[in-house]
């Protein structure tokens, strides 16, 4: 049996907010999915681990923000790879409220969903949760952030679309020669042929270059914590 | 409240297929995903009209099949406009069986995944399908055929990254000046600037001048079927 045929499977990515009491927190999902059009209900796979799911089962109810495909990725790693139970996933971050009063992002985000919780489905280490969707907007046109797309840019590969990253294939010679970097905390390569422009990093910068405060810019943990490849 | 929020989700194309007794049948849907990592288990919506809802009650499991972005549009037809209680969905269809005897596509399939169904949720219209999965393989590298990219090309527009549609942009002045038809069945947009190279119609033919014989590329409803848009 080959697990590598699901990652063959297609998602977008979402944030997903809750809120319990007058705290609010969010996480990163991809499996989020529409179930019945009439009603329109959603669903989403959301870890019995994640503060997140206790908020959900709080609040009884849930807001999907739909990224787009020009989301820093650092919002990634602050709602992706940091929990609510360490930090205020909402510092910094500029929201809006629903109808219902759950936040969903206000930029970078293509639509928001607000779904009342109908059915929980235990899952072994995850719950499923069901709602019908009580409140929706467009906020943007554009193309949506999806799965493959954010594995493609972390692991430094230059999706065919992506403007943003056209930039690292005129192949700087000492780049090429400088070896890459991966962050421990998240996976995320540093490549020195694309450098981190986001960031103020030219193309072609070794890692070994690169200021002492840089900071990975998926999850934010520190040149220490990167392991050559 | 906007539910064109809800077509902002992302998703992949799948060929879902199950048996009862020794009889085969399959449908297409796009509400495929993982749920859990360990054990691997992922989930389908299915309408409960459906004869495959029927046939994965009959034979407690199912196998996904992931299609290829250059899977013929005819096969999404044949798979996704019609009724295995009206036809035999796997006549003219190249398939293979998977370890529990389950068939999956055999061409323009990047992977497939079998499941033995654990749970089944009552969704109102739909059931969500939650499978164990029991075999799975990679067939194929390539691009997935998703669901936008599917409504991109039924709409009869271009997306940037598809070799086999560019030959659409070199609008010609007659295809230009000629309506535009739609398919009531399904409707697929009959453009005469595009044509039906699939089916051997060059760009430039207007739809008058299609043969008598020529069917929808998607569900294969003939002429009469369509209407001037
Ligand atoms: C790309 C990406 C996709 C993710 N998808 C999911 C998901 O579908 N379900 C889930 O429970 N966690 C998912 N996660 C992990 C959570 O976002 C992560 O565990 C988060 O730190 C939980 O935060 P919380 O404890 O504040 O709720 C994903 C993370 C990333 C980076
Ligand atoms: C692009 C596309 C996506 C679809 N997605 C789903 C889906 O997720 N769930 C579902 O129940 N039907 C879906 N359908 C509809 C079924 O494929 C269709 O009703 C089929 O004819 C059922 O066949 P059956 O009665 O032989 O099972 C989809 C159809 C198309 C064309």
């Amino acid at each position: 049996m080959d697990t590598k045929a699901l990652h063959t499977l297609t998602y977008g990515l979402y944030i997903i907010t809750a809120k319990k009491g007058d705290r609010f927190n969010g996480q990163v999902a991809n499996t989020v999915f529409q179930i019945t059009s009439d009603p329109p209900t959603i669903a989403v796979s959301i870890n019995k681990q994640n503060l997140t799911h206790e908020f959900i089962q709080a609040g009884q109810g849930f807001v999907i923000s739909v990224l787009a495909r020009e989301v820093p990725l650092s919002l990634i790693g602050q709602f992706g790879f940091k929990s609510g139970r360490e930090m205020d996933k909402f510092a910094g971050i500029n929201y809006k409220l629903s109808e219902g009063g759950l936040p969903y992002l206000a930029d970078h985000t293509l639509a928001y969903l607000e779904a009342s919780l109908n059915q929980t489905v235990d899952a072994g280490t995850h719950s499923i949760f069901i709602g019908t969707v009580t409140d929706a907007a467009v906020l943007l046109q554009g193309e949506p952030m999806t799965y493959a797309y954010y594995h493609q840019v972390k692991r430094g590969t230059t999706p065919k679309t992506a403007p943003t990253f056209t930039v690292g294939r005129e192949k700087d010679k000492t780049a090429l020669a400088s070896p890459k970097y991966q962050c421990t905390i998240c996976n995320y390569v540093y490549d020195p042929v694309q450098g981190d422009p986001e960031h103020g990093i030219a193309p072609g910068t070794p890692f070994a270059d690169l200021p002492e405060d840089w900071t990975c810019p998926i999850c934010g943990a520190g040149k220490d914590a990167f392991e050559q490849i």
